[in-house]
């Protein structure tokens, strides 16, 4: 591959003269990034260190601290003209030792559920809560069961996800209300406690964890998560046997803030070197599994884009800035800075972003790109379709772009998702289940490469 | 869904009147299709029987045979208007119990490696073939080295499949000669015996068979495949012991000819029930693993077609059949036996093909279809990528269809391949991985309804 880099470098001379070679170079080029990714083994073996090293690594906690040395001394081998921490202050959350959720039957019997609390979450009484479950749907429903018929109980929240929608992000999305916010919801009716379907469309023994508000309004009361198979199957007992009694225990608690960072690294523009072209994904993660999908994968494509850029021998025209957010899932404690600072730079007129790009929805196969600008810009990128679709990047569409970057929106530049295939990533998101194993090194390889062909393109033409 | 049935019938009556309203059937269709599929459990649930209870089952096999039984069975539980077994007869080769392949060397020390019998591969002499290795990387580098360098030797093929090709059916098209003519092009230069690294992207230990041939002219002599991890490893010992010796023990067989089946099931078409849309997998599968993408997969997706327009009570203009292959992994012997007859019937007029689909590509997310047919039909069937590129089928294109359709070139008519996601399929395709838990339930789900909605669209306009 590295014989044909002279060839680049002629075509990029020779695209001033003509559009048809600059068309021939960018396929190059692109061709060039795509190799590269897959005949490197470099982004697949730091997830494998990331998983399997440090592993789950929530906000505030020991491993989220490695986490972040670990990736500043990853680009600090890399050869970079910049590497710097940028310091956050995150909540510290701990799930704590005990985590359980029983059925007390005589009709259904005495079972154990694989349950596990939910982020943010209360801890129970000393001796748990053991107290007579309500099943529920939705909201609604809690308003009119009312008062008289929650107050006292455990309020069971047991809408499965909808199989119905292709993309999976639209399936969460329709369910994940009753974990964000079903404590909040039922505490306003007297529940003691709520245990929640897991956010997945997956049928297995995973409890799903992630985050939830409380109101300042109400009680905060203690919030499960159960897995979908053992949702199933409290559903039916409780058809047999509707005053089962359920005992729950969790010894979570909130702990003093933490100092923490946002790590970042950059490769400076050969030309407009204050110009900015933002990438990224988030290195904390829920504490369960290893956050291998979420977000250990988007990490490593993105830092993988500025390997490529070096490996290549490319010269950007403008700064590449690989940002490594910390606190995704708790507050977008590193977001908020991120996007305070690049605010506060482009007032001053210091510093200018072109576009930023986000990497947290799994390191499965890419199939594009969702797109949060104006449409002038969203058909600007579109255009580059016929470039991308080569390699599987077909839909680049007008969308939502991800939570760390959405603080960027006053800044009026594109704000870019990479949108992968979805089918699989609820299996495992803010499970036991979202380990190294489960990421396939081509599909973790293809997404880089996306990203990074998207960020040359960018570089050249915008 | 059931209760949209009504609204289809009503689209469907009114589509004779106008284009517009006739697109939106199409979409109302497409979609129950879809709802269909995704919230039934019945193809994964075979998938579970074929893999789980009965397991590999290369043609000739008592498997093989159990597996025709299930699959009528099941079929016949369908309420359909045909289900028959069409008789085909097919080579009996078994795999025998030894299958053993060890390094020896004092100097690179003794190593036992993941091997086992390619398809079709003659025994090794009783007690073994003990000889010389020579490491070569194509078919021009036998003749370059010459009997001299060759004779005596077992000639280890060690190119590895090109990870740079998108599409992994491209990387193992590039590599898989190695497999199929290995012993072939060996023998020619007097190699005792050959071992092959898996045509496989994975670096794993997991040895993958598939079938090889001999030449009439040439001496057949005993075709071993190796893991990649061992196939790297061996290449490394070679280098400090090109000495070392390879120890390789087969008790492979060809016993004799079997009697087996295709298994076809039909609806029957309400206007033209002469004329055939066809649809099909391959129930045979290696003996390695559990046959689950390849090609159990496409088996319970093509069944669950037809169990898709029972549920949604979708009456076809044309008939709509499925073909079960058997033996497409040997010799292909069903595909001709199934093709011969087709194309009988079609001299004779008493039978029409319109179209056949094959689904053996894996069961991962689909992506489109390759179509296999004159550039007037390729077009009239990518007329139809605004109806399916919601539901990701993005890439309808001209290309190759499959082993098990392609006799039926002569009929005319469009061959289809069913195109999933290929990152994953080189994995497992063959070896001992490939067993059930690697299916994700919904991308199996999501390519029967893609080919059901194909079916759907081909049924209504050609």
């Amino acid at each position: 591959m590295r014989i044909l880099l002279p060839i680049l470098a002629t075509a990029i001379f020779i695209s001033f003269i003509s559009p048809v070679l600059a068309q021939d170079q960018d396929s190059l080029a692109i061709r060039q990034i795509y190799s590269e990714a897959l005949t490197s083994a470099v982004a697949w073996r730091n997830l494998d260190y990331l998983c399997n090293k440090i592993g789950g690594r929530l906000c505030g906690s020991a491993q989220a601290e490695k986490a972040v040395n670990w990736t500043k001394g990853v680009l600090d081998k890399m050869d970079l003209d910049t590497v710097y921490l940028q310091p956050v202050m995150v909540t510290h959350w701990e799930r704590g030792t005990k985590e359980t959720g029983k059925v007390i039957s005589r009709k259904a019997g005495n079972h154990t559920l694989n349950v596990c609390a939910i982020g943010g979450s209360v801890a129970t009484p000393g001796n748990g809560i053991t107290a007579n479950i309500i099943e529920v749907k939705n909201f609604d429903q809690l308003a009119v069961l009312g008062k008289e018929k929650i107050e006292g109980k455990i309020v069971f929240f047991n809408r499965a996800a909808d199989p119905k929608p292709i993309y999976t992000f639209d399936a969460y999305g329709g369910a994940v209300d009753q974990r964000a916010r079903g404590a909040m919801q039922a505490a306003r009716f007297g529940a003691v406690a709520v245990l929640v379907r897991s956010s997945t469309l997956a049928h297995d023994d995973h409890p799903h964890t992630g985050i939830q508000h409380y109101a300042d309004s109400v009680k905060s009361i203690p919030a499960m998560s159960v897995s979908t198979n053992d949702a199933d199957s409290l559903a039916y007992w409780l058809k047999s046997d509707p005053n089962l009694k359920f005992s729950m225990q969790m010894s979570c608690k909130l702990l003093p803030e933490v100092q923490s960072y946002n790590v970042i690294a950059e490769i400076s523009g050969g030309e407009k070197p204050n110009e900015i072209i933002a990438f990224g994904g988030h290195i904390d993660s829920w504490d369960v599994g290893q956050g291998a999908h979420d977000d250990g994968a988007g990490v490593v494509q993105t830092i993988e884009v500025l390997r490529i850029f070096k490996a290549l021998n490319i010269k950007p025209r403008h700064t590449l800035r690989v940002v490594v957010f910390m606190d995704e899932e708790y507050d977008q404690r590193g977001a908020k800075v991120y996007a305070a600072e690049a605010i506060r730079k482009s007032n001053l007129g210091t510093e200018k972003h072109l576009a930023a790009i986000e990497a947290d929805r799994g390191g499965f196969t890419p199939q594009g790109f969702s797109i949060d600008a104006s449409d002038e810009q969203v058909k600007k990128i579109s255009n580059w379709k016929t470039l991308l679709k080569p390699y599987g990047l077909w839909s680049i569409e007008k969308g939502g772009s991800g939570v760390d970057i959405r603080d960027l929106k006053p800044l009026g530049i594109p704000l870019i998702a990479l949108v992968p295939d979805s089918q699989r990533y609820f299996d495992y998101q803010h499970a036991a289940s979202d380990t190294f194993d489960k990421v396939n090194a081509r599909e973790l390889a293809l997404g880089a490469a996306a990203i990074a062909g998207l960020v040359w393109k960018i570089d050249r033409d915008w």
